[in-house]
């Protein structure tokens, strides 16, 4: 038995933050596989981690506890949550960092403080509050002794794109590393019109790219990417240099 | 059974300095829990390393073994040791790295060379003498088969705040990814003094806000942060931007 | 039993992609222990993560499944390749990345779909066939289960030094974080000269400087580093800013 746990937030890397919460989980849960997902995410940034972590929690194996701490509120009367959704655990502040993962949610507020570290501080409860309760729930605890149950949770608005007129208005969520511009399009998407246009600044696409070596070096393309979402790359090059394009930029996917 | 190993470097993630370490780590001990505290340190920054390990360390379960690596001299006659102090252990270079967590140091010389790499290279020994003999220890190598006592070790000067009349002389330490400014100064200087006042730069404090979301976004507070110590940060913005100040910068701590 | 498996991308850790090839390996063989050697290898050079794989790999126990994935042509007809060599496993496209590792190559081409995810995708092999298959090996399974036996593999070109009259034409491989210039020239071909001089930009040794610390600061030392290699380094600062040299840099080791 090696429970695993994820951790997703906006430290970086560069301080001992993550390391001080792998600390707490080793001394509660010395059997726990602790796996980064990213320590990235833009400080602050709830939306992207909240994508993130609805992206991956998916490749982990039932009963994975994902922990998800970006945090501005935290010390502020926000509620720490524990989930259980569609066999995974999550484990994070109510301010939708979860909403999205956890589709089915079963939650529980963070109320029994024999599960928290025995110092609290008012402002790093990733280490404090939520690295423990990960840990405990590794160990055995049970998410129904945590604390009340929760049913109204903070929810983020505008994160599925928007039906309109002959098709759908969406947007770029992330760009990632090599420069490829997520949008939060699927697959379904484009294959439910029967002509489908895609238009994202002054890319236009009428067709899907089987592979990123199918086009010209340099050239943009839209393809199903690594997120299984839909995303203009360009070959050996950054489609978001080329377009000028990043987070929040408009796609409008319509039937021609 | 499942000992911790830590690690805290210089050497970045872009190259393969810490994978090469943790092969030889798996190596000698497959059991090992391995990790990383943070190898982003600045190059050669000893100070900064042996806060953050100070800072670090008492996360970990009893028994752990924390390696840090930040080691300018590697290859001179600095001596390489392995320290037990209060319940932890500590594998480095004799430069100052381990002194401020090691505070009850039981130290011995690293001289055993079958502990070490059959080849010890004159410029690695993070791979080559701290990885092998962190990892006999976590495979129960006793700290005294090592190598002789030793009595006096390198410290570092100037790490703790100076009192000088109706107070402290502190500094700022370090930088976190979010733009805080962390102090050398703790909660019980703050306490200690009746009528304190913090200044830093342009900043004065007169008390302790109780969250990072206690003032309105962009304005600068004092704060008790995740280092337990004192930090000026800025709700959602960088307080070492919004100040123009980083590592090094005076702090004082007076009674009104 | 602990199997091990390293993992060397060009995917960045601000990216979920690498938290999802370990969720996928956790789940396939949860006792894995999966170490990450490097995933800033640069967009799509093949080269660099072939140099880091060659000069990692030999740190890892015999058994070791060393994933590398830098792969522009995921989706067209290049080949998914699973190699033995030296005791060690190797799993990749078949792009030259695994071809400085894997000297002594017995290959198989990855054809068993039952090895890879139920969803192949044509974007993200290394999540869908490299990782499970890498898991399948720790978990027991056969090489030569994976697919039939491949006899010819991509070879990368000029990567080792070539002769010359009087010595070695060699290069630049790598800069590491120190800014040290890491060459591709090992102890041997300096020794291998009577009286070596080697000559890189404006900078020339005619000897090797035992330590970092052996030069005054700032000064430029030949020196043979962590890698196991020649390279010219500056005592606590940047060879490559000094010099104004990169990877690709022209390097001559000549009998004076």
């Amino acid at each position: 038995m090696r429970p695993v746990i994820t951790l997703l937030t906006d430290f970086g890397t560069a301080d001992p933050y993550v390391g001080m919460m792998k600390g707490v989980i080793a001394t509660i849960c010395p059997a726990a596989n602790v796996v980064d997902i990213t320590h990235h995410v833009p400080p602050q940034d709830i939306r992207t981690a909240a994508f993130f972590l609805e992206r991956s929690f998916r490749y982990f194996p039932a009963g994975t506890i994902h922990v998800a701490v970006v945090d501005p509120g935290v010390g502020t009367s926000r509620r720490p949550l524990a989930i259980r959704s569609e066999g995974h655990l999550f484990v994070g502040p109510d301010n939708g960092v979860l909403c999205l993962a956890a589709r089915r949610p079963r939650a529980v507020t963070l109320t029994r403080s024999s599960y928290f570290r025995s110092a609290v501080s008012r402002t790093f409860h990733g280490r404090d509050i939520f690295a423990p309760v990960a840990a405990h729930l590794a160990a055995g605890a049970l998410l129904e002794d945590l604390g009340p149950a929760q049913r109204r949770l903070v929810r983020l608005p505008n994160v599925r794109p928007r039906r309109v007129s002959r098709g759908l208005r969406a947007a770029v969520v992330s760009v990632d590393r090599f420069g490829n511009l997520i949008t939060n399009l699927d697959l379904a998407s484009w294959t439910s019109l029967r002509r489908p246009r895609l238009a994202v600044g002054s890319f236009v696409a009428t067709k899907l790219s089987p592979s990123y070596a199918a086009v010209r070096p340099g050239e943009l393309a839209l393809i199903l990417g690594g997120y299984d979402l839909l995303e203009i790359a360009a070959r050996n090059a950054s489609a978001a240099k080329i377009l000028g394009l990043g987070s929040g930029a408009l796609v409008e996917l319509l039937e021609r």
